[in-house]
């Protein structure tokens, strides 16, 4: 049915990651694309004043990169998307190489539903967000 | 502390919102931005092989309008974002008019935290995603 | 030239729109920061007596959030706002929810000039003012 | 009717005009009530690489001072704004003295209606912005 092969069986532990770093001018796309122009993001000097002491990414760029990681990589394509829990711990600067960790922790075979850890770090090793994806394998 | 008012109070049932169109050029800057190129976001012939039957819009669309109005209007600037969820209930496509909608639905004055409920719906009134938001207000 | 990227083009009805409570406490801030104290807006004894029957948001509510739309969602970052008309229509009362919407109505791509529909209405579906924009995308 | 005397007539040709300095809080605090945080009246960084070669104050500053003047001054409390037009001429900056001047076009006495041609101006006489501003006396 669809045009990419679909996963037929995950076990327990398996896991997927991606890694990237945000750029200033990243975080301006994201301003544009998501309208979300709070000057802790953009305003170094209003941001300095702030408890982060400085610019932070935007809470999407965790989301996203995890969306990308369940969507390309585990479960893959053909997934569909039915929830995700995110807890933020720590921020994300510009420059910062942030990575994506998913990591299967229930498989539900007759409902092919999956569940997933889901982890963004910083290049410190820094836990940035942590949380929980479902997603329904096709 | 900061240079923006920060809001003293809030009131059970406060309601902020954010309405934007969702373009195919939109789509294609998140990928390049996330690095989610999920052929079910990108790939108008392979989408319409899957259960959405077309392409449909990332996840974080629904997040990164939340996070605008949450960060830009209520609690607004100087809020720190502590948890998000988000449940998926029906496909944003290319075109649609995307609205987040927020509402207070608890205030630890005491505490300054503050627990929102956050709506996203298309134009035709179809939920998106629902969710709940949690921030501390400076 | 920018950091952000701008549009390229414009469709006839495209919208995008913002709704914000406003509070007495806006109010009160908005006559702090123009130095517009007019006692309809500020003084409820007083404004009683006048034909609102009440205290009034000033109207610069209704164009300040109309600039919200236009220079962060459509036409966006990036462009330039040559004209705005206002024609005010019904009043805006603290605790009303603004909402402030833009429809693309011209699109000169030579001259690169988007001419919006601009219209503010209150929660119920009132029109607060309504007017037109005129704006160079860079 | 009302607690304030309401003028009974007025002279095409009659003035009033207000000051004041805008300052980076005033944009700031501008950006807070009315949820615009273009990064033109905020990020200094980004600004200065726009056309503009750095921050400028929001529009509504002067079409809130042209409010000041009109409501509490010419015609006064007790009037009710029907109409304004106002075309952008020039960049407000923070730390600009901004003046507002109205001065009297047309008086329709039967019908109570005033018209005023509006001019914003910075302390180098360059027009900010100009207009007209329709209003109904009591």
């Amino acid at each position: 049915m669809t045009a990419y092969p679909s996963r037929q069986d995950f076990t327990i532990g398996e896991k997927a990651s991606l890694s990237r770093q945000i750029s200033i001018e990243d975080i301006q796309h994201m301003a544009a694309i998501t309208g979300d122009f709070n000057p802790v993001h953009l305003d170094e000097e209003y941001a300095a004043l702030t408890r982060f002491k400085g610019r932070i990414a935007h809470g999407v760029f965790s989301s996203g990169l995890i969306s990308a990681v369940l969507g390309m990589h585990l479960p893959g394509p053909g997934s569909v998307y039915l929830r995700q829990s995110l807890q933020f711990l720590y921020p994300l600067r510009p420059g910062d190489v942030l990575t994506a960790e998913v990591e299967v922790t229930a498989w539900r075979s007759e409902k092919r539903i999956v569940t997933l850890r889901t982890r963004s770090m910083n290049q410190h090793g820094n836990d940035i967000a942590e949380g929980e994806a479902v997603l329904l394998v096709a």
